[in-house]
């Protein structure tokens, strides 16, 4: 076991169980959620590689990962920082040595304020989203009250309707009150536009962001022309990531999925010559645990294993072309076989691709890690269910 | 923390701030998965009542709580032991200090079957089904070769199509081998109609459930009119638990939902009365942390906090009657508020009974176990992510 950078979980009984037999990655002990280290090397190096040939920044989201490993090759291959969707994700990475943070959600409430200042202090960079003037009011108060400097983006709905001021306005009075803070920095904007990136054809995709980032430039213009300038624009995604930088509003992308990539973005033209730039690195290994019908068999992953919020998993191998997935109950699966197939046995190893990569990592607590055909580490997944 | 009998999980930056200040339940950080304590002992006492005067044997089901606490108070309140759906689930509450089990499927591969034995050393009691007869002989192998004895039941499919043996003639082959074998120990059969359970009326339900238990009780005549006694019966669930006794097959259920019920089970005539026999136990807590729009506010548990498969969660305080909750993204949930109503401000504390308990419960760490308003202690969710 090379590459096992990582320290192991607690969890010994799990940790022993769950690395089968070193050195092939067929005797991994199923279900198991296995990342292909080949691919995911390629997918960082073609997003990074990309961007410096657009001119924009990467502040990849760990919302996607949740894993330190992940995270810190996403800094060695020169992200700006990580974006992390809760606290309790930035303060498991940064327990697992990362420290260069954007919380791309408000962080509310006296408790969790408290925990923020806390990890502003052990922190390189620590910035985080406002978009509500009492929430901002508490968080000077905490600031002053510590004696700590908080860096702020104030973040701006574009048309999602989940976080983010509403209005022009609301942005100008957010920007105004931290501009009389003392201790509250302010650094630019947020506009995440997450309901656009999975539009499948290329040209709708790019039209419906552009025009997302056209109300984001907006507010932009109003906060400098009131004397807020606004260094950092942040936003953008997989989805969107080929041509965001075309409007000159970004300049930094908050890119996650291409690292591992998923038979959801997969449907999604990314590139707009239907190839999709990345490659599929993330898979579950499951096995035939029942095979007393003909027509189908039922394998060891079920809900509890494979999140069920997107398409059904795609059959990569293991078994005839044309079998389908299906839940089975939380810890099984039917696996349909066509017409002619012979049934798989008991045992037999049917290897699927991730249909949504983020919630499916979040059932897990490792990553089994293979280069070719070689279990090569496992690395713990230090953020799941970090939600808080 | 009174009631705190668990080991704290190695997690110790996730403890401390999952635990928030000790006294109210009201100050708990969120997402967090709450278990109210009176609930979930009165709901163990009524299904231990209840089974008692129906004169049958119970074998609660820990695929639903995954949690060594609810596990040994079901042991104290008179179970036969637990019911485990994955080897590694059982493995986990044996590390919990159990250790009477069930493995209610097959446990196959080589790698598995030597976990099993080195379990089976550890426990009392573990049995295990079996629904194949390559899978049985590599049992018997393993065992003869460890000096191990296996304690075997025959899973027997009753209409579910997902594990078992499809006809009696398999049923009886299967016993064949075992009698053969020296190391080898039948004890009867398992029959689960999962696919039943949450039929809505009762009495269709109760009709559908007969059905499949007449289909367990053939196989049964065949094996004991061939020399193979079943002393033990197990099967039925939450669902059927009412009137499963009055066929006369099983002598013990594998009952798990009850523990703390859900919105799924709600819908469910459990004693066909239109009242529930037991007590809604498990809720989500989130709070609004965006609130920009009107007709709707953002809260922060999303798909990461609750199981996406089953009906929408049901909000039960915190916001004005008729609002609905919908999955907004991983994180966050958006409440849709009934016309009339203000809008909610940000931090306000929103609670929701979890829609299906099995795979919610699996994606949280701990349960912030509640009496009345008091915040009592932290249990561990041990065999979380267990499914292998």
């Amino acid at each position: 076991m090379t590459e096992k950078t990582e320290a192991p979980s607690a969890k010994d009984h799990h940790d022993q169980n769950l690395i089968a037999r070193p050195g092939s990655r067929l005797e991994i002990t199923t279900p198991a959620l296995v990342l292909d280290l080949d691919a995911l090397d390629a997918n960082i190096a073609a997003m990074a590689a990309k961007a410096a040939a657009q001119g924009i920044g990467l502040r990849p989201h760990a919302k996607t990962h949740k894993s330190a490993a992940i995270g810190r090759r996403q800094m060695d291959s020169g992200a700006l920082g990580l974006c992390c969707a809760k606290l309790s994700e930035a303060e498991a990475l940064a327990a697992g040595g990362l420290d260069r943070f954007l919380l791309t959600s408000p962080v509310t409430g006296s408790r969790r304020i408290e925990r923020l200042i806390a990890l502003k202090q052990r922190c390189r960079d620590l910035m985080l989203v406002v978009d509500d003037a009492e929430n901002l009011r508490r968080l000077a108060a905490a600031a002053k009250a510590q004696g700590v400097s908080l860096d702020l983006l104030i973040d701006v709905d574009v048309g999602q309707r989940r976080t983010g001021v509403a209005s022009t306005e609301q942005a100008l009075a957010l920007a105004g009150i931290i501009a009389a803070e003392e201790r509250l920095n302010f650094h630019g904007l947020q506009g995440y536009a997450g309901h656009l990136q999975h539009i499948t054809d290329y040209g709708e995709r790019r039209q419906a962001s552009h025009a997302a980032l056209g109300q984001l430039a907006a507010v932009r213009d109003a906060l400098e022309a009131a004397g807020h300038p606004c260094p950092i624009m942040t936003g953008g995604g997989t989805g969107s990531h080929a041509f965001d930088h075309e409007a000159g509003v970004l300049n930094e992308l908050q890119v996650g999925s291409y690292t591992v990539c998923d038979v959801e973005y997969d449907a999604v033209d990314l590139a707009g010559d239907g190839a999709s730039p990345f490659r599929a690195g993330l898979f579950v290994y499951s096995r035939v645990i029942s095979a007393n019908h003909p027509g189908f068999v039922t394998i060891d992953a079920g809900s509890k294993s494979i999140a069920t919020d997107g398409p059904a998993p795609e059959v990569v191998s293991g078994a005839p072309k044309g079998s389908r997935y299906s839940v089975s109950g939380d810890e099984f699966g039917q696996l349909d076989l066509p017409g002619e197939a012979e049934i798989l046995k008991v045992g037999d190893l049917v290897i699927l691709q991730v249909p949504h990569c983020d919630p499916t990592i979040n059932l897990f607590d490792h990553y089994h890690c293979v280069r070719g055909d070689a279990l090569v580490a496992l690395w713990p997944i230090e953020a799941r269910g970090a939600s808080f």
